[in-house]
Order: C-alpha cells, then sequence, then structure tokens
C-alpha cells in the first residue's frame, strides 16, 4: 500500500509565525506518518510579488527549512525541497497556461482579493496573475491528492482540477488525478493585535524564532474586550486574542472553557488570563526555539536536508512531466 | 573569435512554404557559416494557440525538419532543436513573468493584432498573452543577439530587451546582453490570391513539398492585374502577385526589370510571364522536394538531428539559466 501524497509548503518571505504553527505546522507533524509529505520552498512563487527583493526570498529559504526542522518535521518521513530547483514545475506550468483563459484567471476569486488587497491594479506581475497555474502544476507534479489550503485558497483547487480535467480530456485517458483541498480545522489564527490575519508585514505576528521577552510582551499588548475594565465587569469571549490563543494552543480543554465561563460572569482580570497563555506560548516555544538555535549553527545540514528532499522531488516531478508531455501527444525525442 | 549567435526558428504547425523560404529559408542557409546558428522548432509555441491541436503540433515537428534539411540547412553548422524538450526556456519564463505586468503584456501590439485576427477576445488563453515572455527566455537563453523577425514582430524583440534591462538592474551587472532584431529585405510574400500574408489555413500557400502539378496549378490561379483583360492592355505591376515572385525567385533582375516594362506598355500577356515563374518554381522546387522525399524515407536520421541539436542547445540554455538565477540571487543547491 502506497501513502497518499500531500503537498504543503510556504512562500519563502520571511521566517514563520504563531500562524503558521496553529494553522498549518501542527498537522504537518500529524500527517508524517500517514502520508507521503512534500513541503514546498515556494521561492518561485514567492518571486511572483517580491520580483524586487530576491534577497529576502533567498535568506527565507533557509529560515523557513529551520523552522519546519525546529517544530518536528524529520527529513526522513517529510521532503523539503526547493521550487525554483525542480524544472518539471515551470515546464508544467508553461503547457497549463495554454488551458487556462485570461478572463478565467481573472475571475479566481482568491487573485482577485489579492490583487485587491496588494494595490495592484492593472500593474499586476503576468506572473502574479498566473499563480493559480502554477500551483496547479506544483499539485500535478508532485502526484498529490491531499493539499491543505487555508479556508480563502480552497478556489486555487477548483483551478488545479479544472487544468486536471482538462489534461485528461485531451489526453483522452486519466493522466492526472484530481486533487482534494483540506481546509486545516484550526482556522486562521488572528494577529495579537485582534486583526483576522496575522502577518509579519502588519506587525502583529509572533516569529516562532521569539524570545521569552519578545513573547511576554505579545501577550501583554494582546487585544482582549476593550469594554472590559474592571476584574468585577462580565467580559466577552468572542473576539478576544487571548481566548483564541488558548483555545489553539492549551490543551486542557476543560479548563479553558471554565475560564471562559468565569470571564463571561465577571471577576476574571484579563492578567490572569494573559498570564496561563503566557506559560503555555513560553512552553510551547522553548524546545522550539533551542532546536532552531542549534541547526541555525549548522547550515550546511539544512542545506544538505533540501538538497536530498529536492532530488527525491525531482524523481517524481520529471516522471510526471514525461507522463504528461507523451500523455497528451508531444513529439518525444 | 566566436561567431555571433542567432536564434530563429518556426511554430511546429504544419509544413513550410515558399513564403517562409523567400522570408526566411533563404537567409538562414547564408547565416550558416558567419553564424552560430539555431534553429528552434517552436512546438511549446505553437500550443499557446493549438492546445486543442497536440497532433497536428507533434507530426509538424518531424515536418519542419524535413523542410530544414532538404532546402540545404546542415545540421553540422546549425543546430535545430526542439523546444519541449529545453527545460530552462520554461524555467526562465516562468521567472520573467514576474518582472513584466499584465498591462504592458496587452500593451503590446503584435499580441493586439494577433488577438483581434484570431477573434479571441478575453477568451485568449494565458500562454498567448504570455507568449512574448517565453519568446524572451528563448533568445535570451541562447544568448542570441541577432534574432531575424517579420516586420510586425519588431516589438517582441522590445519586450525581451525590456526584460534583458530588468534582470541586469536587479542583478546589479549585465548578465544578459540585448538582442537586435533584423527584419530580412525580401519582406513577407503574398498568396497566391494577392492577400498579404501567405498562410496554410488561408489556402493560399504552395508548400514546400508541391507536386510539379501542385505548383503548375497554384501559378494559374495566381491572382494579376483584374483590369488586364487583354494582352495588347497596358498592366499593373504592383499587387500583382507574379510579378512579385519573381521579384522574390528570379536571379535574373534585368530580364525581370524588362518584363515589368512590357507588361506596363502593354503587349505582354499574363500567361507568358506566368510561363517563366513556373519555370523558375519548378527549377526552384525540383531538388528540395527530391531531397525532403529522400529524407523522409529516413525519419531515424531526422530525428537523431533533432536530439543532437537538442542536447547542444540543452547545454547553452542550462548554463544561462545557471547564471541568470544565480545573478539575481536565488537560493543555489
Amino acid at each position: 500500500m502506497t501513502k497518499p501524497i500531500i503537498l504543503t509548503g510556504d512562500r519563502t518571505t520571511g521566517p514563520l509565525h504563531f500562524g503558521h504553527y496553529a494553522g498549518s505546522l501542527r498537522s504537518r507533524l500529524a500527517f508524517q506518518d500517514s502520508h507521503e509529505q512534500f513541503l514546498l520552498l515556494a521561492d518561485m512563487q514567492a518571486l511572483t510579488d517580491n520580483a524586487h527583493n530576491v534577497g529576502k526570498v533567498r535568506s527565507s529559504v533557509i529560515e523557513v527549512a529551520l523552522d519546519y526542522l525546529a517544530v518536528g518535521i524529520d527529513p526522513e518521513r517529510t521532503s523539503i525541497c526547493l521550487q525554483s530547483q525542480l524544472p518539471a514545475l515551470a515546464e508544467l506550468s508553461m503547457l497549463y497556461l495554454n488551458l487556462v483563459t485570461v478572463a478565467r484567471l481573472e475571475r479566481n476569486p482568491t487573485i482577485k482579493d489579492e490583487i485587491r488587497a496588494r494595490g495592484f491594479g492593472r500593474d499586476i506581475p503576468a506572473g502574479f496573475l498566473c499563480y493559480p497555474v502554477a500551483q496547479a502544476a506544483d499539485i500535478t507534479a508532485f502526484r498529490a491528492t491531499i493539499v491543505p489550503v487555508g479556508e480563502d485558497q480552497a478556489p486555487l483547487i477548483e483551478q488545479t482540477n479544472e487544468i486536471v480535467r482538462r489534461v485528461n480530456a485531451l489526453a483522452g485517458r486519466t493522466l492526472l488525478q484530481e486533487a482534494e483541498a483540506i481546509i486545516p480545522r484550526a482556522g486562521r489564527l488572528p494577529g495579537v493585535d485582534g486583526r483576522a490575519k496575522m502577518s509579519k508585514s502588519a506587525g502583529n505576528a509572533i516569529p516562532l524564532s521569539a524570545s521569552p521577552d519578545d513573547i511576554s510582551a505579545a501577550v501583554r499588548a494582546m487585544f482582549t474586550d476593550p469594554d472590559h475594565l474592571r476584574v468585577a465587569d462580565p467580559g466577552k469571549v468572542e473576539g478576544n486574542v487571548v481566548f483564541t490563543y488558548l483555545d489553539a494552543f492549551d490543551d486542557d480543554h476543560d479548563a479553558v472553557a471554565e475560564l471562559k465561563a468565569r470571564y463571561r460572569r465577571g471577576g476574571l482580570g484579563d492578567t490572569t488570563v494573559k498570564r496561563r497563555l503566557e506559560e503555555i506560548l513560553q512552553a510551547l516555544i522553548a524546545p522550539i526555539r533551542t532546536r532552531r538555535a542549534e541547526l541555525a549553527n549548522d547550515r550546511d545540514h539544512v542545506t544538505d536536508v533540501i538538497r536530498r528532499g529536492t532530488l527525491k522531488a525531482r524523481e517524481i516531478t520529471e516522471r510526471t512531466k514525461r507522463d504528461v508531455m507523451e500523455g497528451l501527444g508531444l513529439f518525444q525525442l
């Protein structure tokens, strides 16, 4: 029995943070035994809106790989691979671009939102408009059937499966399998300021490499219930970042439920709840930080991990490319 | 002294015709000694508007290569190579797509014309919109500094050079050279029906594999001066396809000048002029047809020629890709 293949990864635009941990890294640890897992260091995708900042994209390759290894990704069970070193991904992208219209790309809701968010207008880089096609190339090249995505990214899997069906129809047989999006149960972790999305650029993220003081400061400044002025007052749990984080990271669910009830009734101060959260976050991050610091001193090892993962990825992606090109009927030498 | 590199080629969408011979094949014969010449069998570019017809694109690979060899392209001096078997072209394309905006691609006059001509509207395949970027990848990957193009294609070289300048600016040094477009003196050969462009799909082309009867029939049906009803009448030479073809293929320029003068004065019938043109075309095509038929019986040889040319092309294009990726500062394993 071969295990199902799962492809996931991160754009290499900076080190990862608690949002990644809650949203994706934890579930990747769980997938290591049940699935054949590939983690893609997506430097080519990072360039679609960072072409002016290749230095950041390059240095983040090691940073993200360090985050993976530090949280417990095991390179013997999960292949960590570098997108720009996998030619088949570009070749399949160029092929698939002929199977998708410009109008279809412009209709993609994820792309529409991101164009708006980045203020690109018509000055959107062509690579950015086309990245759903590149993502379809990634997913199909790895023959991944399971793709964990954020809830706003489901349309990207739809686009992938449209291309899969088009390729199969042109070939007259099933060359590629459709992929299934799985949306992590945890959902998205809000920023410490209460905004919906934690992101480094918004300055509301706690990086996985945060020092104990960074964590204390972040929890102290964390958004709670602005109307909860006195300890004795009833407080709101919904939209209260401290409780959202407790839900995400405190394994003692009964204790959290009890705290929520007390907070709602009144008589529980923010300081007490924050103290509990801080303890949990400090305990969570301490071994990750130690491990990360050790690994950061052995960059050759990290590079070697990426090299071995990339070689393994090259095998499977080259084979898929050959299958697709032959299957569609291109001239073979 | 290394020779300057020239890149040219054809989309593999059907066998070549007299228009290609007059417009490009003849000059490629002349370049064989003075330049390092690569002829690209552009099957990936052919797919940008032929994804539904891969069979035609595949079979045309051999047809076009046969045409090259039949007219006298010498694989010892010119490398004939297959685009879909050169991964570096796709990799550079994906990289360059991040350096060009969608608005810029849509402004490209060649693309605008072709979108109109093909009636694509918004349903243009993304690969078609992006093909100027793929062409920039081709040109730069081969480090070609000379690119023969049709007169309507000069904007494509402009796009290439914009990308070259952007890459060099990002790298902070000259990674790539700008290319120079050369527009063949001969200009474009009209169709036998007098329409501006000879094309197989318009049914107004004489293929290089035409039989003697095909040539006779084509010349007989050729558009002349519709107002030149009697031999004694003065006739028009401008827009008269027979004279355009004589200009293109008759090496005895004095004799052609003399015929034109007589035709203009009156007293020279279409039949006489057509007889001369037919003789010239039959003499031109006879050895090409014989050679083509011989080669067509040895497809293994033709495939081997493409294989060797592609291997040589792979060396130079892989090296360029590495130079560009390293030069821009991508992470190297």
